[in-house]
């Protein structure tokens, strides 16, 4: 039997997950755990490139996150799930890539500026947010990881981070770290209550394991096709973010006749929106569930993430004596 | 009784040193150690800024330097030496300190510039080497240092670690790094066999631990005022490095003597450096036979890094609990 692949994958702890964030990242990490040796964690040192100067929600950040992807299926007993910040080998091989990094490869990095550009209300001119590639890249290749998982707009930080990996095998003459793959995850369009991309800062989530009322009444004021301000006034599904979730949730027959009676005003927005609705209950109900049952079971669940934190380190700290004896540096190591 | 103050200096592992680092840094670093509580360290991770490419030498250089350290009077029961690179926690501080530096402090650093400009056979534009201040910031304020002895011309990098150390405590709303002082040290001018300023680069080195008949040929050997061609042109000691070195090692009586003789074309060169050569004989030799002593008992001199790397380790561990606990991150800290 040949050995699982490698797939590693981290979240910045931005607090309880919304419905963009389970049909994006998590639902594909659901389905990975099933196939590979996967390691998820939480990006706490990475929260702090933009959020260095307001680090307090950190710490509760990052367990509504673990409770949110626990509760939405991640399975500590067939993946890894740990805390950045707690496997400090990740300091150690982001220092060494830094020496080896050259500054034009961050500078030109697409997301650096544009982030700087929407994120204005925090200073980000410093060098660690410039530096958050040569991290991302330490992450990922400490664990000799064969892949990641991402959408295409992170396509240039893995291939970034294939660039680091391959200049370090070449550097010290020895092939340590694997060049990782990405695995392109298509993300489907969810678009928030106001129809823009779902996001926090908009304020127009849906949130996975929010209540049952708040959800429905989230649904039912949602933004839907112009066009259809009266009952009578025909609409377009194409035009209608609520046709979106539709795609996600809804079989192929109830999609036909939400758009049929949508574009021959046959049926309403709230009718429309009521079918969704109980797909959409149904499958957050029991996520919910097991969010209140283990927010009981708080110490189970730090001891699932201690533990599996534990297994990363000790995956981490077998790369470090390999990168250590490679750049020949550690005389406590025998180097 | 108060504590004593903690100093805190290192060097990069440049392998056996010469008299222009025994008398600049090292012979300041033997005296602050009967009064204060000093922590000397290899810089190896430093060396990796600018020696990233060809890491081969740093381990052998690392001994080197120990040893001449030892030899020349350094004494591991009155202050802790250890090797940077086996304390990790210099690194996890580095990446802390990375977020909340901002670019144009690093930018516009002297150094940066110059150094770049004149090791131009290195391609020094990378991350690590714009951020070596921060690491250098990381190494002296992870022991809470109050004062760092430093030449003129680091005086930016302390006073930058100084803006580091403010920045993080003001952020942090707690004064977890007190904001080391700079110990101005007077470096004496110390030319070369050639008369410029001794350098392994410029191949003009007296070793301190090199063998008497080496060092007598150098000094022999070693460039005079031009003026002297013949022994009876009469010269000037104010234009000769050899009188540079009777500044450090002679009686005022012999640099009268040799200065009278010396413009009055009075004594030849020769007699001139064999007044020099007894008292740089006398210096070294004990130095020597402490090096020869000691590199017979290299499990010793290990144990004793050891020992230093592991007292090091433990302040720095109290100061990143301190730091830990200020940005709110750790879980197995119980943050
Ligand atoms: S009927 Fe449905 S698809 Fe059509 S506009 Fe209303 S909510 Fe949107
Ligand atoms: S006599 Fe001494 S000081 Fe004068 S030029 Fe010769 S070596 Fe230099």
């Amino acid at each position: 039997m040949t050995p699982k692949k490698r797939i590693l994958s981290g979240m910045r702890p931005t607090g309880r997950l919304h419905l963009g964030n389970l049909h994006g990242a998590l639902k594909k990490w659901i389905q990975l755990q099933e196939q590979y040796d996967c390691y998820f964690f939480v990006a706490d040192w990475h929260a702090l490139t933009t959020d260095y100067a307001t680090p307090g929600a950190i710490r509760k950040n990052t367990w509504d996150m673990v409770l949110d992807w626990l509760a939405a299926g991640l399975n500590p007993e067939r993946c890894t799930v740990f805390i950045q910040s707690d496997v400090k080998e990740h300091a150690e091989l982001y220092l060494l890539l830094a020496m080896i990094t050259p500054l034009p490869w961050l500078e030109r990095n697409p997301t650096y500026k544009e982030q700087q550009q929407q994120l204005t209300a925090k200073d980000l001119s410093t060098y660690g947010f410039l530096g958050y590639p040569v991290l991302q890249a330490a992450d990922i290749i400490i664990y000799r990881a064969h892949g990641v998982p991402v959408g295409k707009d992170q396509l240039p930080h893995v291939e970034l981070t294939r660039e680091i990996a391959r200049r370090f095998n070449h550097l010290y003459e020895k092939e340590i770290f694997p060049v990782p793959d990405a695995l392109l995850t298509e993300v489907p369009v969810l678009p928030g209550t106001d129809g823009r991309k779902m996001s926090k800062s908009y304020d127009n989530c849906i949130y996975i394991t929010e209540p049952e009322d708040t959800v429905r009444k989230k649904i039912l004021q949602m933004m839907t096709d112009p066009a259809r301000a009266r009952r009578t006034d025909p609409g377009d599904p194409a035009k209608c973010p609520v046709f979106d979730y539709h795609k996600l949730y809804s079989t192929a027959e109830e999609m036909d006749r939400v758009s049929e009676g949508c574009r021959t005003a046959g049926i309403g927005c709230v009718d429309c929106k009521k079918i969704l609705l109980e797909h959409i209950m149904a499958h957050l109900g029991p996520i919910r569930q097991r969010r209140e049952a283990m927010e009981k079971e708080m110490d189970t669940v730090r001891q699932m993430v201690l533990d599996g934190t534990a297994r990363a380190r000790e995956e981490a700290r077998k790369t470090m004596d390999l990168v250590r004896s490679a750049v020949g540096l550690g005389v406590e190591n025998g180097i």
